[in-house]
């Protein structure tokens, strides 16, 4: 379990005067790639290696609204690893409370668009997203 | 089902060369917005009366991506609708090929933060809802 | 002279309940890529033949908020142009009232960064910029 | 002269894959509201006592453009304070090479949207500005 801390931008807000939802996608991606630097793989470092993960599917249930002025924690969990695909799950606490959950779903392809495996095209990456779980 | 037709503007571009995910959100929300306007109640008026209808929870599959330059169709549909809640449909056509899928789900506030029942509050609306499905 | 026609998103509205300043950025690009294409270069030809042309600097006079649910027209006035740079003039209006103005500076790049004369590159689209002064 | 950290986010970067242009008023205005923190008023507490303070204008100019990856350094400074309005400018400085430069300026209103008098309104608010120029 890895945790991000961060704080809410007032340009995140919306006219509800609650951070507008797309913006948590935004959040998560964050922490994830706070997360892939934590396991000593930065995402820049992976891309110029032609390693790009985009993402497949995401979801968010949003339990309470962030507002300006909050901090908060992504507590983030690698929960499926595969050479080809791997999930992540998200939560966001406030004050210790879950106030938004989320998942996403990724692969891996190179710069041609194509599909790879992970496991062949850097199994060193790919043991320790295993080790990470 | 209603039809939205829009293009990708460069700024919802990211260094992947394609759409960022968490902007599917945002075209999903202008898609849903327009067909409110369409049956009769844009959510500006709506939101003036106090009706607020905040996203409680929403999903999004990536089929393909999509880039600069693209023109797309989003197919809108209500497919649950009752007096705290409704859930759309969203599919995103691309040279009539689906690209991009999501539901959004949704529940109905006022200016307090309080759920409250669209039946109660203007069924006028909720029946228009119903009859649009 | 130019005009794009636009409304204003949901999502960018910020808590002042008013579009977020950092938006009308975003719509002067939406209405420079649109003059592009009105005068028959749309944007994603010249940057698939290697013509990009950054921002080099920009400004904005907020003189009325915009809010949801309006709509406005963008006038759009290229007011110089050589052969390595131009100069754009962005006048926003609502009800014929001017509500903010702009101004970009760009240059012209090629894929690997290095300015180039867009005279020499593409005469004919450099040639088409002056009549459409 | 108060200086604000940040690393460049992959959703702020465009398919010219460096930030778009947009994103550096968000920056300007992370760092304005750190600064605002940093000397003893938050914005969230002036916006709850009532005090806004919306932007009038606001340039920027691109020196060099952020990527991907890399981590910067906002150095703002409080340029003009007078009871009804303040310029700030920012310079932006990647490995201690100044990569973009900006000013905005800003009024101050009340929850009308009525110009107001920061001197009058809290004075002491205004002092601290005064001694922080």
């Amino acid at each position: 379990m890895f945790e991000f801390r961060r704080e809410v931008n007032y340009y995140e807000t919306d006219m509800m005067q609650i951070v507008h939802h797309s913006n948590y996608f935004r959040y998560f991606e964050e922490a994830r790639i706070a997360y892939l630097s934590h396991i000593g793989y930065p995402y820049d470092k992976l891309e110029s290696e032609g390693i790009i993960s985009p993402v497949v599917s995401i979801s968010c249930d949003y339990i309470k609204p962030l507002t300006f002025g909050d901090s908060f924690i992504i507590k983030i969990e690698l929960v499926t690893c595969t050479a080809t695909k791997f999930i992540v799950n998200y939560g966001i606490y406030k004050d210790s409370i879950l106030t938004t959950s989320g998942t996403s779903k990724h692969c891996y392809i190179n710069n041609d668009g194509k599909i790879i495996s992970i496991k062949k095209v850097n199994n060193a990456f790919y043991q320790t997203l295993l080790e990470n779980m």
